[in-house]
């Protein structure tokens, strides 16, 4: 094993190397890339014998990547509790503990998601102020007004099952700090999921949430948007309880499955079908770019005082570099710190912190 | 005005003449439609001058359609609880209370969502036993399971904000007599929409509804579903609250003007995608016609002593001669009662009415 005398001023990021359904190769394959594209240490966490095996095959800079080796790994089928109960030397748990010990400034996976909330939850303090933690995705929008960016941030999406709505306005100040920090807008526009625009819909917790937000100074707070706006991207930040944040997320996904089907239906059944999907092909590329989520890293779950980012499932080793990027961008920008000084501003205005 | 002098046995419909964006021609001309084709009473309730006009071009049964006059209108720009105080008169407001007086067994309006839900709670008893309406959607799926209808039925939608586990359930027990009767299914699927598979998911509310739902005798209960599996079609009912039943309708309805607009695009800019779209319009065109409203006729609002039925705002006459169809058949199957059957069984079984 390498082992890295890190600097000072270095940004360390923690690699689940095991988690994924492409792990560990595209997850080592990713972080050798990213060693070489960026000025970042990384700690990939995980089989050292394997992880070896992969970089050994490739190109990397060794005073970049160090191994931290373990064998227990998290499988999906595990559930959260069980999983990071019974594996407390899991490569999962064993990078959010080097998160919560300062060894590491942020950390990736792309493994069992459930199992990795609960690991930073238990393994990574809170930023000072932060009432709960909250899942966000980056998902594509139709992006009606041009905006500056295709696609917008939905949180929570399943974090927590129901909030308060002190903690519904938190996620707006996070939502906003992290897109505005990843995204570079200078004020991102922030929403309100509801089921109707007027201030009033959606019962207490909601129309609670719309009046602080509504008078929060320097946040372009827009109101309330409904379902049929959420992909049209009218906001570059909604905020939503986990609980309706996690059914509309999946629905989007379901969604974006049939249309998946019906182009393989199509092009299995008809052979003009099939030449007028040939024909759109270019159209389909596009949409396919639109809706990639190699391109944007990954879902950051916001609030702990290190940066974690749950890549998807699905991520090959490009995905992985964005990930591996995007956290140590993160880290750079001071992100969370931004948060923390956010979070106590609005505490000393509104006395609820 | 012709009035008729209805038979016991008649089935009686009250129609909004004046609500929708066709309004009152495509209404008229749809009850015209159905005066020929079904064995059904309709009353018009509107501008009598505007609906003869409309009539007097049109083929129809005299002795099976009446109007009721009235020069109130309710338009979309209300809202609901302005609409109805200061319109006791409007056409809408009539036909429900046509519906509490046993004028009529059942109602349909294409206007005003937010002020047709309102008359119906003011002027329309709940049927004896139900604690809450609910406004069920009909969307289309992919039916990955084959079941007899690629349709499915989606309760609360918006009728309600938060609900009781004991209201969940006595919208599973609707939403499972309209599909069985509606879709002539013998035992339809129900499941709960949820954050995860698991009894224990989405808390106390949501279990505490699935371990009601699991214990009854009779209901063809499957579990919780994710937002992916809506569209999929994996149950005949879904069950959750109006708060994210609004919202994850919504969501399915934005989704699907992405389609719109995607298509659009495509056929404006590329000339090879243009071909590609005539290439695939048979399949666009059997695409259009799973999710073309017109062909179910309309939403229900369900609990109400008699049948009341949501068309969509754009409804076309076919649409509003499936809806009145629909609703004589609701009535005629005597689909209200067998709902107050089934929630007085649920009530003498769990104590729970």
């Amino acid at each position: 094993m390498n082992t890295i005398n890190h600097d000072k001023t270095d940004t360390i990021i923690a690699v689940d190397a095991m988690g994924g359904d492409y792990a560990p190769d595209e997850i080592v394959m990713g972080a050798a890339v990213a060693s070489l594209e960026s000025p970042t240490n990384i700690i990939l966490v995980g089989d050292e014998a394997k992880i070896k095996a992969v970089l050994e095959k490739t190109d990397y800079r060794q005073d970049r990547i160090e191994i931290l080796h373990t064998d227990q790994i998290v499988t999906m089928k595990d559930t959260p509790s069980e999983a990071v109960r019974k594996n407390p030397k899991s490569s999962l748990v064993m990078a959010a503990k080097l998160c919560g010990r300062g060894k590491a400034h942020g950390m990736i996976s792309a493994g069992n998601t459930g199992a990795y909330v609960l690991s930073a939850v238990k393994y990574i303090p809170r930023i000072k102020g932060v009432r709960k933690t909250a899942i966000a995705t980056v998902y594509p929008t139709r992006n009606i007004q041009k905006r500056a960016d295709n696609f917008a941030l939905l949180l929570d999406v399943g974090a927590n099952i129901h909030c308060s709505k002190e903690e519904m306005v938190q996620f707006a100040l996070m939502g906003k700090i992290y897109a505005s920090d990843v995204k570079g807008i200078e004020n991102p526009t922030v929403a309100l999921l509801n089921i109707g625009k007027e201030p009033y819909k959606g019962g207490a917790m909601l129309s609670g949430t719309f009046s602080i937000l509504e008078s929060i100074p320097n946040l372009n707070f827009i109101g309330n948007i409904e379902g049929n706006d959420v992909m049209k991207g009218l906001a570059d930040v909604v905020v939503t309880e986990g609980y309706v944040g996690n059914i509309v997320m999946k629905t989007m996904e379901g969604i974006a499955e049939i249309a998946n089907h019906l182009g393989r239906y199509a092009f299995k059944h008809r052979f003009l079908w099939r030449l007028g999907l040939i024909a759109l092909s270019g159209g389909i590329r596009q949409m396919k770019q639109l809706t990639d989520y190699s391109e944007y890293g990954g879902a950051p779950l916001l609030g702990f005082r290190e940066i974690v980012i749950k890549a998807h499932g699905r991520s090959k080793a490009k995905a992985i570099t964005n990930a591996i990027k995007l956290a140590a961008k993160t880290h750079r920008d001071n992100v969370c710190g931004l948060i923390e000084k956010e979070i106590q501003q609005m505490k000393s205005q509104f006395g609820n912190g």
